[in-house]
């Protein structure tokens, strides 16, 4: 990746936890993607970068001792710790003669033993709703989501460029949305894992609310991650349905 | 792989917890094995074929989804629920249109979520101590092993073929060794974690404990198994001190 001036989101996972494809199905969007690379859809995550570090957000992927040598990364931000956010620290945790520290909502469970045996992650930095904190440059809020387990979506701003990173959530708090419509957000980068529904279902978005949210927040642009296989389907049956201020992310997509 | 006539095993991961190269590791064997691809060492499992059908032992590879279509696997069967022997169902458990059984040690806790949604891996088949079953052609004999979660080693065989699979596991119980020495295992595959101690560890063998265990079952041969990097390097300063009937696994490696 070309060093780009300020603050930069690459998304490199968009998929929910079964990933596209998905083991099994046959599905235009499912077959598309077993044929094309590019369009498969990895465990939602992303790096942020500034130019002097990188922050991870969520560690669903399964290859990060590969993607990241010692030293690349100086934290771990992570929403919640559902397997699909967390499962590459099962492997990683067990390096040598380096630390990361791992930023995470106040979970008394964690997931499996990963507290029990946290070898080179450092979990004791907790964060908190609405109780901002800075990462080097990155001034970050933590915000409360709606979700099965206790979660949090990240506001990271830096040099007047606002992300939001908001997944795994069912709709959003009003004091969120207020937060976040007054922060003015270049990109929202939210969880929108299905289809159009006539109600919110449970844990996730769907896409109605989805555009719902957008149009309460306003921020330049909405990117929808943590898809579904059935929403590709729906989106490959549906073109041009979406305004132009909202994108449907892919892994590697790299907002700046 | 060619056909092969009768039961056979291969070594799909022969690597502790950490794998080899341990990320931020610069040791020689981490180093050798950064270099060249054949010396890693993947998650601890293998995959048993009788040529109708094929079981895999434990699920700790994270790309199980790639290396095992739909269909291709007739049971999973686990040693035991920690996550460097069960990290890869978080994700195939999300398939379509297929069910994997799951037959594994009737631990209460499983990992975890998986349990609460195990998708399309059906957990209801629990394997207990010496009370053998039938996998199609093959004859199975759960072990009872010595480690900090409930694990179960088991003893294969079919055709007058017999294969050992033991990990993970700090010596054996002296019930365990004399069936084994009366079954007459053509291999017996087994955690060997560390280089000679004056004791054997906790959870694992050290070398001492392996050949000690090897002298007593006295199998055609004995492969090591669930290698920490420590044995790697004592091995490579300490070359040919190996009775023949005892050999270091390798990913690939196949017994037959
Ligand atoms: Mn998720
Ligand atoms: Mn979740
Ligand atoms: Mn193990
Ligand atoms: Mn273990
Ligand atoms: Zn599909
Ligand atoms: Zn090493």
């Amino acid at each position: 990746m070309p060093t780009i001036d300020g603050l930069t989101l690459q998304l490199l996972g968009t998929g929910n936890a079964a990933g596209l494809p998905v083991y099994g199905c046959h599905c235009t969007a499912c077959e598309q993607a077993r044929a094309d690379d590019r369009l498969r859809r990895r465990p939602c995550s992303a790096l942020l970068s500034n130019g002097e570090q990188q922050v991870l957000l969520d560690a669903g992927l399964m290859d990060l001792a590969e993607r990241f040598p010692p030293g690349s990364l100086s934290h771990i931000l992570l929403t919640h710790y559902h397997p699909d956010h967390v499962q590459g620290l099962f492997h990683l945790r067990w390096g040598k003669n380096t630390r990361i520290p791992v930023i995470s909502p106040d979970d008394a469970e964690g997931c499996a033993d990963l507290y029990k045996h946290p070898g080179i992650l450092d979990f004791s930095q907790r964060a908190y709703p609405f109780r901002s904190f800075r990462l080097g440059g990155v001034h970050v809020t933590p915000l409360p989501l709606n979700h099965s387990k206790l979660t949090l979506g990240y506001c990271l701003e830096q040099g007047g460029k606002v992300f939001a990173y908001l997944t795994d959530t069912a709709g959003l708090q009003t004091e969120v949305q207020d937060f976040l419509h007054a922060a003015q957000p270049d990109y929202v980068v939210m969880d929108c894992s299905f289809p159009p529904a006539t109600a919110t279902p449970r844990g996730h978005n769907d896409l109605n609310t989805l555009l719902a949210l957008h149009e309460s927040i306003q921020p330049k642009q909405t990117v929808l991650t943590h898809l579904d296989h059935t929403l590709d389907v729906w989106l490959l049956e549906n073109p041009s349905v979406l305004p132009e201020s909202v994108r449907v992310g892919f892994d590697g997509m790299v907002l700046a």
